[in-house]
């Protein structure tokens, strides 16, 4: 068991889509394998969710705990790695691994989410982990009574602010568009604060410091007007990129490189689906994933009865 | 408050996929009106549910209980009726109710879902809540002590099942088919029990009784070979039937009867959505009755803020 390398499913990556995948997976007793860095995904960046139905309130870390106790039901396998190449091997897909194991299944599910959208400015890099954050829920304690920025004004954005406003003297907020792109109930939340200044028509520039982050610099695109903010913390939170770079050998990926699905998970190729937010499904929800990580895994099992044999459930 | 007739946003049903959809259009803020018999759907009728990600079980009633009180937080209003009809007026949709009450929104969403399918043979009227019931979770306790058949293998069926073998000396279940359709899971816990027998390729041919069931006639459909089962009750879990009536005129139905949409739950008619079991989404989970509910606010708050004016933010 421990050196197995077929499977009838591999699910890559164990956020809110693969879990879902792998409880409906292990409901049907399909032979499954979750490959993935870690388990959660972005969910354990929130430190808020409100909109998982039946949860009024629960952070990202208990929503997590309750999928894979769910999930740990069934018995599913998990091992512990990132996959850097997804391939055909004649009637099977091949999966090969950072540490450079290969597995094989019959059916795959790509479920690997997106990671942070990177500024691409001057010292971002060079302040990683040094000031420069992109994710506010892990690291926000550790700026505790120090002024910050948070960069993009969408949910993240402001679902960071909320955690910082607590915590910082001071907490700008940079928005290159007009206006904030939060949904409401978080705007009004954050705006009511008296910490909290927000720049829109603003972009960063550059990230200056020493041995640590000293102020950014940013221009408004408006009037070309451009300032120095002294802060000591930059939490970026302008967006995702997909995690589709194993397999852009083998399909073709949209200009955001998202994975394009119907309205079935089917990515086009036989007993491969993908779902949850590397793929082109617009909305980008907790709850959305985990309804086309359930249609992923439904669409798989369908496909793997329905091969010649051996049958999933024979063996 | 009381009389408005004017909404932004109309959803009609309030099952999982209604229910996250008004949870995440009160978040948006949108001018909401929830038209709906009940409140829960077909998750009410569920004894066990253990595919909802998050909860290993919970029972139906409990998931629902869950989902207002989530919903609650965002003043949502609900009407209590059943809508007959759902029209074009001008710019707007008007939509009639039971109750010769007519409501107008800018936008639909439909999430009506489906109702027990009839087995249309002889006595199933004749003895509708005289032995014939539809809902073993709701009706199951008044059989205690009596043989009972399950007509149905699928989930429903099994689930049917699992909660009369507890209370009842004899569960017979009958599948049409060769095999049951059920999760294996839901099959192999049914089958341990000592007081179940299935009939496969088995139909029902007739309901007999007095003033109460007292047998029913199945016939092999292989061998022809026809029986009559001592039973006082017979729970018709055959489907389901989409309740799409009021709709007919506006849309295209499939041939199950069902609304046909897209990935984003658009029907084709701008500002009108549907989700969850009413549409033709093959998929009839609960998970994804509630992603997709989620979609259909998304995507009616995108086509109401893109609206010329006014815009819902703006009142």
């Amino acid at each position: 068991m421990q050196n197995k390398s077929e499977w009838e499913l591999i699910i890559i990556g164990a956020g809110p889509a693969g879990m879902t995948a792998a409880i409906y997976a292990g409901r049907k007793q399909l032979d499954t394998l979750v490959i993935t860095k870690d388990v959660g995904g972005q969910a354990l960046w929130s430190y808020k969710i409100e909109n998982y139905p039946c949860f009024t309130f629960i952070t990202g870390a208990q929503l997590v705990e309750r999928f894979q106790e769910h999930l740990q039901n069934f018995g599913v396998r998990i091992e512990y790695t990132s996959v850097v190449r997804l391939s055909r091997e004649a009637e099977t897909f091949a999966v090969d691994t950072e540490d450079s194991r290969r597995f094989f299944a019959h059916s795959v599910i790509i479920s690997s989410g997106k990671s942070p959208r990177q500024l691409n400015v001057p010292g971002e890099m060079e302040f990683l982990g040094k000031g420069v954050a992109y994710c506010a829920t892990c690291d926000a304690p550790l700026f505790a009574g120090k002024n910050v920025a948070v960069i993009g004004g969408g949910n993240s954005g402001l679902d960071a602010a909320a955690q910082l406003i607590k915590i910082c003297p001071k907490v700008y907020i940079i928005e290159i568009q007009d206006d904030l792109q939060a949904d409401k109930v978080i705007q009004d939340n954050v705006s009511r604060a008296d910490n909290v200044e927000v720049l829109t028509s603003t972009e960063v520039k550059e990230i200056r410091g020493d041995n640590f982050v000293r102020s950014i610099v940013v221009r408004n695109v408006q009037s070309g007007k451009v300032d120095e903010l002294q802060v000591e913390g930059v939490f970026i939170e302008i967006g995702l990129v997909p995690n589709s770079d194993f397999v852009r050998d083998l399909l073709p990926l949209n200009e955001r490189g998202e994975i394009p699905v119907d309205c079935s998970t089917c990515t086009g190729i036989p007993g491969l689906y993908a779902a949850g937010d590397v793929t082109d499904v617009p909305h980008k929800q907790i709850i959305c994933a985990a309804g086309d990580g359930a249609k992923a895994a439904l669409s798989a099992y369908s496909y793997l009865v329905r091969r010649p044999s051996p049958s999933p459930n024979d063996k």
